[in-house]
Protein backbone atom coordinates (compact mmCIF):
# COMPACT_ATOMS: atom_id res chain seq x y z
CA UNK A 1 0.00 0.00 0.00
CA UNK A 2 1.13 3.18 -0.35
CA UNK A 3 1.44 6.09 2.39
CA UNK A 4 -0.70 9.15 2.22
CA UNK A 5 0.55 11.98 0.98
CA UNK A 6 3.46 13.34 3.69
CA UNK A 7 2.65 17.03 4.35
CA UNK A 8 4.55 16.49 7.97
CA UNK A 9 6.52 19.31 9.03
CA UNK A 10 9.66 18.56 7.66
CA UNK A 11 13.25 20.36 8.63
CA UNK A 12 13.98 22.63 5.91
CA UNK A 13 16.88 21.32 3.84
CA UNK A 14 19.76 22.83 1.52
CA UNK A 15 22.52 21.48 -0.66
CA UNK A 16 25.40 23.91 -0.84
CA UNK A 17 26.55 22.08 -4.65
CA UNK A 18 23.86 20.32 -6.93
CA UNK A 19 24.70 19.01 -10.03
CA UNK A 20 21.87 18.29 -12.72
CA UNK A 21 22.41 16.04 -15.07
CA UNK A 22 20.02 16.58 -17.64
CA UNK A 23 18.54 19.88 -18.10
CA UNK A 24 15.01 19.28 -20.06
CA UNK A 25 11.99 19.72 -19.02
CA UNK A 26 11.93 18.13 -15.15
CA UNK A 27 15.66 18.76 -15.16
CA UNK A 28 15.99 22.83 -15.69
CA UNK A 29 12.53 23.21 -13.79
CA UNK A 30 14.03 21.83 -10.59
CA UNK A 31 16.97 24.00 -10.92
CA UNK A 32 14.48 26.86 -11.14
CA UNK A 33 12.55 26.02 -7.82
CA UNK A 34 15.48 24.89 -6.06
CA UNK A 35 17.55 28.37 -7.08
CA UNK A 36 13.84 30.32 -6.32
CA UNK A 37 13.38 28.88 -3.12
CA UNK A 38 17.33 28.68 -1.75
CA UNK A 39 17.38 24.46 -1.93
CA UNK A 40 20.68 24.74 -4.01
CA UNK A 41 23.67 27.45 -3.22
CA UNK A 42 25.02 26.39 -6.29
CA UNK A 43 24.00 24.61 -9.07
CA UNK A 44 26.21 23.27 -12.07
CA UNK A 45 24.42 21.45 -15.33
CA UNK A 46 25.71 18.60 -17.34
CA UNK A 47 23.80 16.70 -20.20
CA UNK A 48 24.72 15.40 -23.88
CA UNK A 49 22.60 18.24 -25.50
CA UNK A 50 24.45 21.73 -25.41
CA UNK A 51 21.17 23.40 -26.64
CA UNK A 52 19.29 22.20 -23.62
CA UNK A 53 22.44 23.78 -21.21
CA UNK A 54 22.88 27.05 -22.78
CA UNK A 55 18.55 27.40 -22.30
CA UNK A 56 19.15 26.19 -18.92
CA UNK A 57 22.34 28.58 -18.24
CA UNK A 58 20.20 31.47 -20.18
CA UNK A 59 16.77 31.38 -18.20
CA UNK A 60 18.69 30.73 -14.88
CA UNK A 61 18.28 27.42 -14.37
CA UNK A 62 21.85 26.55 -13.75
CA UNK A 63 24.26 28.66 -12.98
CA UNK A 64 26.94 27.16 -14.91
CA UNK A 65 28.16 24.78 -17.15
CA UNK A 66 30.03 21.70 -15.77
CA UNK A 67 31.95 18.37 -16.29
CA UNK A 68 31.22 15.11 -14.20
CA UNK A 69 35.31 15.27 -13.57
CA UNK A 70 35.19 18.69 -12.09
CA UNK A 71 32.06 18.71 -10.15
CA UNK A 72 30.66 15.06 -9.28
CA UNK A 73 32.99 14.92 -6.37
CA UNK A 74 32.29 18.22 -4.22
CA UNK A 75 28.39 17.90 -5.42
CA UNK A 76 25.97 17.37 -2.40
CA UNK A 77 22.90 16.13 -4.29
CA UNK A 78 23.11 15.12 -8.02
CA UNK A 79 20.07 15.03 -9.95
CA UNK A 80 19.72 12.80 -12.68
CA UNK A 81 16.99 13.82 -15.39
CA UNK A 82 17.35 11.66 -18.51
CA UNK A 83 15.50 9.61 -20.32
CA UNK A 84 15.47 6.32 -18.30
CA UNK A 85 17.62 4.08 -20.24
CA UNK A 86 20.82 6.00 -19.96
CA UNK A 87 20.58 6.15 -15.92
CA UNK A 88 22.86 2.86 -15.81
CA UNK A 89 25.67 4.27 -18.32
CA UNK A 90 25.45 8.16 -16.61
CA UNK A 91 25.77 6.43 -13.21
CA UNK A 92 28.67 4.54 -14.42
CA UNK A 93 30.44 8.04 -15.51
CA UNK A 94 29.35 9.41 -11.62
CA UNK A 95 30.81 6.59 -9.86
CA UNK A 96 34.78 7.02 -10.29
CA UNK A 97 34.13 10.57 -9.01
CA UNK A 98 31.45 10.44 -6.02
CA UNK A 99 32.24 11.22 -2.64
CA UNK A 100 30.38 8.73 0.31
CA UNK A 101 28.25 12.05 1.77
CA UNK A 102 26.78 12.91 -2.11
CA UNK A 103 23.05 12.31 -2.90
CA UNK A 104 21.77 11.25 -6.00
CA UNK A 105 18.09 11.20 -7.00
CA UNK A 106 16.29 10.35 -10.37
CA UNK A 107 13.11 11.72 -11.50
CA UNK A 108 12.08 8.92 -14.31
CA UNK A 109 8.53 8.07 -15.35
CA UNK A 110 9.90 4.04 -13.96
CA UNK A 111 11.68 2.48 -11.36
CA UNK A 112 12.02 -1.38 -11.05
CA UNK A 113 14.46 -0.85 -14.10
CA UNK A 114 15.94 3.01 -12.75
CA UNK A 115 16.60 0.73 -9.71
CA UNK A 116 17.96 -1.96 -11.27
CA UNK A 117 20.47 0.15 -13.20
CA UNK A 118 21.71 2.03 -10.05
CA UNK A 119 22.62 -1.31 -8.31
CA UNK A 120 24.29 -2.57 -11.24
CA UNK A 121 26.04 1.06 -11.83
CA UNK A 122 26.70 1.79 -7.94
CA UNK A 123 26.79 -1.72 -6.62
CA UNK A 124 27.53 -1.05 -2.43
CA UNK A 125 27.14 2.27 -2.98
CA UNK A 126 23.75 2.36 -4.29
CA UNK A 127 22.42 3.39 -0.85
CA UNK A 128 23.24 7.18 -2.20
CA UNK A 129 20.79 6.90 -4.91
CA UNK A 130 17.13 7.98 -4.13
CA UNK A 131 14.78 7.27 -7.03
CA UNK A 132 12.16 9.85 -7.21
CA UNK A 133 9.15 10.12 -9.76
CA UNK A 134 7.73 13.67 -10.00
CA UNK A 135 4.43 13.85 -11.64
CA UNK A 136 4.80 16.91 -13.72
CA UNK A 137 5.51 17.35 -16.81
CA UNK A 138 3.97 17.80 -20.12
CA UNK A 139 3.81 17.49 -24.19
CA UNK A 140 6.03 20.37 -24.12
CA UNK A 141 9.84 19.46 -22.83
CA UNK A 142 13.50 21.12 -22.90
CA UNK A 143 14.99 23.66 -20.78
CA UNK A 144 12.70 26.65 -22.13
CA UNK A 145 9.40 24.96 -21.25
CA UNK A 146 10.81 24.86 -17.56
CA UNK A 147 8.88 26.63 -15.22
CA UNK A 148 9.83 27.21 -11.29
CA UNK A 149 6.39 26.02 -9.89
CA UNK A 150 6.01 22.88 -11.81
CA UNK A 151 6.09 20.42 -8.68
CA UNK A 152 3.75 22.89 -6.70
CA UNK A 153 0.89 21.02 -5.62
CA UNK A 154 1.41 17.95 -7.23
CA UNK A 155 2.52 14.81 -6.81
CA UNK A 156 6.22 13.53 -5.74
CA UNK A 157 6.37 9.13 -5.73
CA UNK A 158 9.64 8.24 -3.62
CA UNK A 159 10.53 4.13 -3.76
CA UNK A 160 13.28 4.34 -1.17
CA UNK A 161 15.30 0.60 -1.65
CA UNK A 162 16.33 -0.90 2.13
CA UNK A 163 19.66 0.62 1.21
CA UNK A 164 18.74 4.01 1.88
CA UNK A 165 19.09 4.97 5.15
CA UNK A 166 16.21 7.48 6.44
CA UNK A 167 18.69 10.74 6.95
CA UNK A 168 19.21 10.53 3.03
CA UNK A 169 15.86 9.41 2.30
CA UNK A 170 14.44 12.32 4.97
CA UNK A 171 16.50 15.07 2.54
CA UNK A 172 15.21 13.99 -0.12
CA UNK A 173 11.48 14.13 1.38
CA UNK A 174 12.47 17.85 2.80
CA UNK A 175 13.06 18.97 -0.63
CA UNK A 176 10.53 18.10 -2.34
CA UNK A 177 7.83 19.13 0.54
CA UNK A 178 9.77 22.79 0.13
CA UNK A 179 8.77 22.70 -3.08
CA UNK A 180 5.29 22.01 -1.78
CA UNK A 181 4.81 18.41 -3.36
CA UNK A 182 3.17 16.05 -2.16
CA UNK A 183 4.95 13.64 -1.16
CA UNK A 184 3.61 9.40 -1.44
CA UNK A 185 6.10 6.21 -0.82
CA UNK A 186 5.17 3.19 -2.25
CA UNK A 187 7.50 0.08 -3.74
CA UNK A 188 9.00 0.53 -7.40
CA UNK A 189 6.73 -2.49 -8.37
CA UNK A 190 3.74 -1.00 -7.48
CA UNK A 191 4.79 2.32 -9.14
CA UNK A 192 5.54 0.77 -11.85
CA UNK A 193 2.11 -0.87 -11.84
CA UNK A 194 0.15 2.22 -11.06
CA UNK A 195 1.44 4.45 -13.82
CA UNK A 196 1.31 1.84 -16.37
CA UNK A 197 -2.64 2.40 -16.27
CA UNK A 198 -2.66 5.83 -15.57
CA UNK A 199 -0.05 7.08 -17.86
CA UNK A 200 1.74 4.81 -19.97
CA UNK A 201 -1.27 3.54 -21.82
CA UNK A 202 -3.01 6.65 -22.29
CA UNK A 203 0.53 8.03 -23.75
CA UNK A 204 0.46 5.01 -26.36
CA UNK A 205 -3.26 5.12 -27.20
CA UNK A 206 -2.58 8.59 -27.71
CA UNK A 207 0.18 8.35 -30.19
CA UNK A 208 -1.37 5.83 -31.82
CA UNK A 209 -4.86 8.26 -32.47
CA UNK A 210 -2.02 10.92 -34.31
CA UNK A 211 -0.39 8.18 -36.40
CA UNK A 212 -3.61 7.35 -38.12
CA UNK A 213 -4.68 10.66 -38.99
CA UNK A 214 -1.51 11.56 -39.65
CA UNK A 215 -1.03 8.48 -41.81
CA UNK A 216 -4.52 9.17 -43.23
CA UNK A 217 -4.88 10.16 -47.34
CA UNK A 218 -7.30 12.89 -45.93
CA UNK A 219 -5.14 13.74 -43.34
CA UNK A 220 -5.22 17.68 -43.56
CA UNK A 221 -9.07 17.97 -44.01
CA UNK A 222 -9.50 15.33 -40.93
CA UNK A 223 -6.90 18.03 -38.55
CA UNK A 224 -8.68 20.79 -39.72
CA UNK A 225 -11.92 19.70 -38.39
CA UNK A 226 -9.92 18.20 -35.49
CA UNK A 227 -12.65 20.35 -32.32
CA UNK A 228 -11.01 21.04 -28.65
CA UNK A 229 -11.79 16.85 -27.57
CA UNK A 230 -8.89 15.84 -30.50
CA UNK A 231 -6.92 18.87 -29.01
CA UNK A 232 -6.81 17.16 -25.27
CA UNK A 233 -7.16 13.84 -26.27
CA UNK A 234 -3.59 13.93 -28.67
CA UNK A 235 -2.14 16.58 -26.13
CA UNK A 236 0.29 14.01 -24.74
CA UNK A 237 1.07 13.06 -28.18
CA UNK A 238 3.84 15.61 -28.33
CA UNK A 239 5.69 14.60 -25.49
CA UNK A 240 9.65 13.37 -26.28
CA UNK A 241 9.55 10.55 -28.40
CA UNK A 242 12.66 9.59 -26.65
CA UNK A 243 11.62 9.59 -22.99
CA UNK A 244 8.40 7.57 -23.92
CA UNK A 245 10.62 5.12 -25.89
CA UNK A 246 12.67 4.63 -23.19
CA UNK A 247 9.47 4.43 -20.36
CA UNK A 248 7.97 1.76 -22.74
CA UNK A 249 10.48 -0.44 -23.05
CA UNK A 250 11.40 -0.11 -19.27
CA UNK A 251 8.00 -1.32 -18.35
CA UNK A 252 7.32 -3.11 -21.12
CA UNK A 253 5.51 -6.10 -18.95
CA UNK A 254 2.69 -3.78 -16.85
CA UNK A 255 2.01 -1.82 -19.94
CA UNK A 256 1.27 -5.02 -22.05
CA UNK A 257 -0.94 -6.23 -19.20
CA UNK A 258 -2.55 -3.35 -18.98
CA UNK A 259 -3.15 -3.49 -23.12
CA UNK A 260 -4.81 -6.57 -22.94
CA UNK A 261 -7.03 -5.06 -20.52
CA UNK A 262 -7.83 -2.11 -22.84
CA UNK A 263 -8.17 -4.52 -25.47
CA UNK A 264 -10.93 -6.01 -23.63
CA UNK A 265 -13.00 -3.50 -23.12
CA UNK A 266 -12.36 -1.88 -26.73
CA UNK A 267 -13.44 -5.54 -28.07
CA UNK A 268 -16.81 -5.26 -25.86
CA UNK A 269 -17.64 -1.98 -27.18
CA UNK A 270 -16.54 -3.05 -30.53
CA UNK A 271 -19.10 -5.74 -30.65
CA UNK A 272 -21.95 -3.63 -29.03
CA UNK A 273 -21.11 -1.20 -31.81
CA UNK A 274 -21.31 -4.06 -34.72
CA UNK A 275 -24.68 -5.15 -33.06
CA UNK A 276 -26.11 -1.75 -32.49
CA UNK A 277 -26.11 -2.33 -29.13
CA UNK A 278 -27.30 0.81 -28.02
CA UNK A 279 -28.13 -0.49 -24.48
CA UNK A 280 -25.04 -1.94 -23.49
CA UNK A 281 -23.14 1.21 -24.84
CA UNK A 282 -24.43 3.95 -22.52
CA UNK A 283 -24.35 1.04 -20.09
CA UNK A 284 -20.48 1.30 -20.78
CA UNK A 285 -20.71 5.47 -21.49
CA UNK A 286 -22.94 6.09 -18.27
CA UNK A 287 -20.05 4.59 -16.04
CA UNK A 288 -17.14 5.88 -17.33
CA UNK A 289 -18.52 9.42 -17.44
CA UNK A 290 -19.73 9.11 -13.95
CA UNK A 291 -16.58 8.10 -12.89
CA UNK A 292 -15.06 10.99 -14.91
CA UNK A 293 -17.29 13.64 -13.32
CA UNK A 294 -16.69 12.24 -9.87
CA UNK A 295 -13.15 12.02 -9.96
CA UNK A 296 -11.36 15.14 -8.24
CA UNK A 297 -8.45 15.23 -11.23
CA UNK B 1 -14.08 18.33 -51.04
CA UNK B 2 -14.74 20.87 -48.45
CA UNK B 3 -14.91 24.18 -48.90
CA UNK B 4 -12.91 26.57 -47.37
CA UNK B 5 -14.24 28.45 -44.51
CA UNK B 6 -16.85 31.21 -45.49
CA UNK B 7 -15.79 34.45 -43.99
CA UNK B 8 -17.42 36.24 -46.48
CA UNK B 9 -19.54 39.45 -45.42
CA UNK B 10 -23.17 37.98 -44.99
CA UNK B 11 -26.21 40.15 -45.03
CA UNK B 12 -27.33 40.06 -41.20
CA UNK B 13 -30.24 37.85 -40.23
CA UNK B 14 -32.70 37.84 -37.97
CA UNK B 15 -36.18 36.07 -36.78
CA UNK B 16 -38.76 36.89 -34.79
CA UNK B 17 -39.43 33.91 -33.11
CA UNK B 18 -37.31 31.03 -32.66
CA UNK B 19 -38.12 27.93 -30.88
CA UNK B 20 -35.85 25.61 -29.16
CA UNK B 21 -35.95 21.72 -28.95
CA UNK B 22 -33.95 20.69 -26.48
CA UNK B 23 -31.97 23.18 -24.62
CA UNK B 24 -29.17 21.42 -23.23
CA UNK B 25 -25.64 22.89 -23.77
CA UNK B 26 -25.44 23.13 -27.23
CA UNK B 27 -29.45 24.58 -27.33
CA UNK B 28 -29.16 26.87 -24.18
CA UNK B 29 -25.80 28.58 -25.27
CA UNK B 30 -27.18 29.38 -28.78
CA UNK B 31 -30.24 30.67 -27.18
CA UNK B 32 -27.80 33.16 -24.80
CA UNK B 33 -25.82 33.81 -28.23
CA UNK B 34 -28.96 34.18 -30.65
CA UNK B 35 -30.10 36.81 -28.18
CA UNK B 36 -27.45 38.58 -27.33
CA UNK B 37 -26.70 39.17 -30.85
CA UNK B 38 -30.40 39.92 -31.36
CA UNK B 39 -30.83 37.54 -34.14
CA UNK B 40 -34.01 36.24 -32.03
CA UNK B 41 -36.28 38.28 -31.06
CA UNK B 42 -38.12 35.54 -28.94
CA UNK B 43 -36.97 32.13 -27.71
CA UNK B 44 -39.22 29.90 -26.75
CA UNK B 45 -37.41 26.50 -25.43
CA UNK B 46 -39.35 22.77 -25.19
CA UNK B 47 -37.90 19.66 -24.43
CA UNK B 48 -38.53 16.73 -22.15
CA UNK B 49 -36.58 17.54 -19.27
CA UNK B 50 -38.03 20.13 -17.35
CA UNK B 51 -35.21 21.03 -15.07
CA UNK B 52 -33.36 21.85 -18.56
CA UNK B 53 -36.28 24.03 -19.68
CA UNK B 54 -36.21 25.07 -16.24
CA UNK B 55 -32.48 26.34 -16.01
CA UNK B 56 -32.38 27.59 -19.38
CA UNK B 57 -35.11 30.33 -18.49
CA UNK B 58 -33.38 30.72 -15.32
CA UNK B 59 -30.07 31.66 -17.43
CA UNK B 60 -31.72 34.21 -19.99
CA UNK B 61 -31.53 31.32 -22.41
CA UNK B 62 -35.09 30.89 -23.44
CA UNK B 63 -37.71 33.94 -22.58
CA UNK B 64 -40.62 31.06 -21.76
CA UNK B 65 -41.41 27.25 -21.95
CA UNK B 66 -43.77 26.26 -24.91
CA UNK B 67 -45.12 23.78 -26.89
CA UNK B 68 -45.23 22.33 -30.09
CA UNK B 69 -49.14 22.93 -30.34
CA UNK B 70 -48.79 26.35 -29.60
CA UNK B 71 -45.35 27.52 -30.69
CA UNK B 72 -44.44 25.17 -34.05
CA UNK B 73 -46.97 27.55 -35.98
CA UNK B 74 -45.92 30.83 -36.12
CA UNK B 75 -42.14 30.07 -35.82
CA UNK B 76 -39.61 31.18 -37.96
CA UNK B 77 -36.85 28.97 -37.00
CA UNK B 78 -36.62 25.96 -35.06
CA UNK B 79 -33.57 24.43 -33.31
CA UNK B 80 -33.54 21.14 -32.39
CA UNK B 81 -30.52 19.76 -30.10
CA UNK B 82 -31.24 16.47 -28.94
CA UNK B 83 -29.37 13.57 -28.92
CA UNK B 84 -29.28 12.48 -32.84
CA UNK B 85 -31.68 9.13 -32.33
CA UNK B 86 -34.72 11.24 -31.23
CA UNK B 87 -34.31 13.16 -34.42
CA UNK B 88 -37.11 11.50 -36.56
CA UNK B 89 -39.58 11.66 -33.47
CA UNK B 90 -39.26 14.71 -33.22
CA UNK B 91 -40.00 16.27 -36.51
CA UNK B 92 -42.64 13.94 -37.08
CA UNK B 93 -43.98 16.08 -33.99
CA UNK B 94 -43.42 19.27 -35.45
CA UNK B 95 -44.92 18.31 -38.86
CA UNK B 96 -48.63 18.80 -38.39
CA UNK B 97 -47.81 22.28 -37.11
CA UNK B 98 -45.37 23.68 -39.85
CA UNK B 99 -45.57 26.73 -41.77
CA UNK B 100 -44.00 26.66 -45.34
CA UNK B 101 -41.73 29.86 -44.25
CA UNK B 102 -40.49 28.04 -41.31
CA UNK B 103 -37.10 26.77 -41.60
CA UNK B 104 -35.49 23.83 -39.25
CA UNK B 105 -31.81 23.52 -38.17
CA UNK B 106 -30.42 20.26 -36.30
CA UNK B 107 -27.26 20.44 -34.44
CA UNK B 108 -26.38 16.90 -34.22
CA UNK B 109 -22.74 15.58 -34.38
CA UNK B 110 -23.75 13.10 -37.01
CA UNK B 111 -25.22 14.07 -40.73
CA UNK B 112 -25.98 10.89 -42.90
CA UNK B 113 -28.67 9.29 -40.44
CA UNK B 114 -30.23 12.73 -39.41
CA UNK B 115 -30.80 13.54 -42.71
CA UNK B 116 -32.16 10.19 -43.42
CA UNK B 117 -34.80 10.56 -40.61
CA UNK B 118 -35.60 13.96 -42.25
CA UNK B 119 -36.44 12.70 -45.12
CA UNK B 120 -38.49 9.84 -43.37
CA UNK B 121 -40.27 12.97 -40.94
CA UNK B 122 -40.82 15.85 -43.09
CA UNK B 123 -40.78 13.87 -46.92
CA UNK B 124 -41.78 16.88 -49.36
CA UNK B 125 -40.89 19.71 -46.86
CA UNK B 126 -37.64 18.31 -46.18
CA UNK B 127 -36.02 21.31 -48.16
CA UNK B 128 -37.07 23.38 -45.11
CA UNK B 129 -34.57 21.48 -42.66
CA UNK B 130 -30.93 22.28 -43.06
CA UNK B 131 -28.42 20.09 -41.17
CA UNK B 132 -25.72 21.35 -38.92
CA UNK B 133 -23.06 20.43 -36.45
CA UNK B 134 -21.49 23.41 -34.86
CA UNK B 135 -17.62 21.55 -33.51
CA UNK B 136 -18.28 23.00 -29.88
CA UNK B 137 -19.78 21.54 -26.65
CA UNK B 138 -17.22 19.93 -23.80
CA UNK B 139 -17.73 17.11 -21.73
CA UNK B 140 -20.20 19.48 -19.11
CA UNK B 141 -23.39 18.83 -20.75
CA UNK B 142 -26.92 20.67 -19.67
CA UNK B 143 -28.17 24.20 -19.70
CA UNK B 144 -26.29 25.48 -16.80
CA UNK B 145 -23.04 24.81 -18.52
CA UNK B 146 -24.30 27.25 -21.36
CA UNK B 147 -22.00 29.91 -22.71
CA UNK B 148 -22.84 32.82 -24.86
CA UNK B 149 -19.64 32.54 -26.97
CA UNK B 150 -19.62 28.62 -27.04
CA UNK B 151 -19.49 29.25 -31.16
CA UNK B 152 -17.11 31.80 -31.01
CA UNK B 153 -14.16 31.10 -33.43
CA UNK B 154 -15.18 27.52 -33.69
CA UNK B 155 -16.35 25.86 -36.72
CA UNK B 156 -20.00 24.61 -37.80
CA UNK B 157 -20.33 22.33 -40.56
CA UNK B 158 -23.39 22.82 -42.60
CA UNK B 159 -24.16 19.46 -44.97
CA UNK B 160 -27.13 21.41 -47.33
CA UNK B 161 -29.50 18.66 -49.19
CA UNK B 162 -30.41 19.20 -52.76
CA UNK B 163 -33.76 20.10 -51.73
CA UNK B 164 -33.07 23.14 -49.64
CA UNK B 165 -32.66 26.01 -51.17
CA UNK B 166 -30.12 29.50 -51.37
CA UNK B 167 -31.86 31.67 -49.80
CA UNK B 168 -32.63 28.74 -46.81
CA UNK B 169 -28.98 28.00 -46.62
CA UNK B 170 -27.73 31.69 -46.75
CA UNK B 171 -30.14 32.64 -43.96
CA UNK B 172 -28.42 29.55 -41.67
CA UNK B 173 -24.94 30.81 -42.99
CA UNK B 174 -25.93 34.18 -42.13
CA UNK B 175 -26.87 33.38 -38.31
CA UNK B 176 -23.77 31.33 -37.92
CA UNK B 177 -21.21 34.17 -39.52
CA UNK B 178 -23.12 36.18 -36.60
CA UNK B 179 -21.94 34.31 -33.94
CA UNK B 180 -18.70 34.46 -34.95
CA UNK B 181 -18.37 30.73 -36.02
CA UNK B 182 -16.23 29.56 -39.49
CA UNK B 183 -18.28 27.75 -41.61
CA UNK B 184 -17.64 25.07 -43.71
CA UNK B 185 -19.79 22.77 -46.16
CA UNK B 186 -19.50 19.40 -47.37
CA UNK B 187 -21.51 16.42 -47.97
CA UNK B 188 -22.97 14.17 -45.24
CA UNK B 189 -20.80 11.46 -46.32
CA UNK B 190 -17.50 13.22 -45.96
CA UNK B 191 -18.89 15.12 -42.50
CA UNK B 192 -19.26 11.64 -41.01
CA UNK B 193 -16.19 10.16 -41.88
CA UNK B 194 -13.93 12.48 -40.90
CA UNK B 195 -16.14 12.96 -37.70
CA UNK B 196 -15.76 9.32 -36.66
CA UNK B 197 -11.58 9.96 -36.62
CA UNK B 198 -11.29 13.25 -35.23
CA UNK B 199 -14.11 12.88 -32.78
CA UNK B 200 -16.06 9.50 -32.35
CA UNK B 201 -13.36 7.31 -31.90
CA UNK B 202 -11.61 9.52 -30.03
CA UNK B 203 -14.44 9.14 -27.54
CA UNK B 204 -14.80 5.52 -27.45
CA UNK B 205 -11.35 5.51 -26.87
CA UNK B 206 -11.59 7.57 -23.44
CA UNK B 207 -14.80 6.30 -22.30
CA UNK B 208 -13.05 2.62 -22.56
CA UNK B 209 -9.93 4.02 -20.61
CA UNK B 210 -12.03 5.50 -17.56
CA UNK B 211 -13.60 1.82 -17.41
CA UNK B 212 -10.70 0.35 -17.09
CA UNK B 213 -9.58 2.13 -14.41
CA UNK B 214 -12.72 2.62 -12.58
CA UNK B 215 -13.33 -1.18 -13.02
CA UNK B 216 -9.77 -1.86 -11.72
CA UNK B 217 -9.33 -3.30 -8.30
CA UNK B 218 -7.17 -0.72 -6.99
CA UNK B 219 -9.05 2.15 -9.16
CA UNK B 220 -8.75 4.32 -5.94
CA UNK B 221 -5.17 4.49 -5.33
CA UNK B 222 -5.11 4.27 -9.68
CA UNK B 223 -7.39 7.51 -9.71
CA UNK B 224 -5.16 9.24 -7.01
CA UNK B 225 -1.87 8.91 -8.71
CA UNK B 226 -3.56 10.09 -12.33
CA UNK B 227 -2.01 13.55 -13.31
CA UNK B 228 -2.19 16.22 -16.10
CA UNK B 229 -1.97 13.52 -19.23
CA UNK B 230 -4.69 11.10 -17.82
CA UNK B 231 -7.20 14.34 -16.99
CA UNK B 232 -7.03 15.78 -20.70
CA UNK B 233 -7.09 12.54 -22.20
CA UNK B 234 -10.42 11.59 -20.34
CA UNK B 235 -12.09 15.03 -20.31
CA UNK B 236 -14.44 13.85 -23.30
CA UNK B 237 -15.31 10.98 -21.19
CA UNK B 238 -17.21 12.54 -19.33
CA UNK B 239 -19.46 13.67 -21.94
CA UNK B 240 -23.28 12.94 -22.45
CA UNK B 241 -23.60 9.07 -22.41
CA UNK B 242 -27.14 9.40 -24.37
CA UNK B 243 -25.99 11.60 -27.21
CA UNK B 244 -22.93 9.61 -27.38
CA UNK B 245 -24.84 6.39 -27.25
CA UNK B 246 -26.85 7.86 -30.58
CA UNK B 247 -23.96 9.23 -32.38
CA UNK B 248 -21.79 6.00 -31.81
CA UNK B 249 -24.94 3.83 -33.74
CA UNK B 250 -25.85 6.60 -35.97
CA UNK B 251 -22.42 6.74 -37.28
CA UNK B 252 -21.27 2.90 -36.42
CA UNK B 253 -20.33 1.75 -39.93
CA UNK B 254 -17.67 4.72 -40.31
CA UNK B 255 -16.65 4.20 -36.79
CA UNK B 256 -16.17 0.71 -37.01
CA UNK B 257 -13.83 1.30 -39.62
CA UNK B 258 -11.54 3.96 -38.25
CA UNK B 259 -11.58 1.46 -35.10
CA UNK B 260 -9.93 -1.06 -37.62
CA UNK B 261 -7.68 1.22 -38.80
CA UNK B 262 -6.58 2.48 -34.95
CA UNK B 263 -6.26 -1.69 -34.36
CA UNK B 264 -3.51 -2.19 -36.73
CA UNK B 265 -1.24 0.71 -35.37
CA UNK B 266 -2.16 -0.53 -31.73
CA UNK B 267 -1.48 -4.12 -32.75
CA UNK B 268 2.10 -3.26 -34.24
CA UNK B 269 2.88 -1.23 -30.99
CA UNK B 270 2.14 -4.55 -28.90
CA UNK B 271 4.43 -6.25 -30.99
CA UNK B 272 6.99 -3.49 -31.06
CA UNK B 273 6.97 -3.27 -27.35
CA UNK B 274 6.73 -6.75 -27.03
CA UNK B 275 9.86 -7.57 -28.93
CA UNK B 276 11.15 -4.56 -27.02
CA UNK B 277 11.68 -2.59 -30.34
CA UNK B 278 12.34 0.68 -29.29
CA UNK B 279 13.84 1.97 -32.70
CA UNK B 280 10.51 1.09 -34.10
CA UNK B 281 8.60 2.22 -31.67
CA UNK B 282 10.79 5.71 -31.18
CA UNK B 283 9.96 6.22 -34.84
CA UNK B 284 5.94 5.86 -34.29
CA UNK B 285 6.46 8.28 -30.95
CA UNK B 286 8.81 11.04 -33.16
CA UNK B 287 6.18 10.87 -36.39
CA UNK B 288 3.13 11.34 -34.15
CA UNK B 289 4.80 13.63 -32.07
CA UNK B 290 6.49 16.20 -34.98
CA UNK B 291 2.50 15.79 -35.83
CA UNK B 292 0.91 16.93 -33.03
CA UNK B 293 3.33 19.53 -32.59
CA UNK B 294 2.79 21.24 -36.10
CA UNK B 295 -0.71 21.09 -35.47
CA UNK B 296 -2.42 24.28 -34.92
CA UNK B 297 -4.98 22.80 -33.19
Amino acid sequence: MTSSPSKTLVANVAFNKVVLIGVGLIGASLGLALKNKKIAQSLVGCGRSQSNLDAALHIGAIDSIGSFEKDICDADLIIISVPVSKTQKILEGVLPHLQPSTLIMDVGSTKSDVIAAAKLALGEKVGQFIPAHPIAGGAKHGAFAAQEDLFLDRQVVLCPIQENTKVATDRIEALWAQLGSNIYKMSAVQHDAIFATVSHLPHLLSYALMLQVTNAEDASLKFRHAGAGFRDFTRIAGSSPEMWRDISIANRASILKELDSYQQILDRMRTALQESDGELLEKMFTQASLSRNNWEG
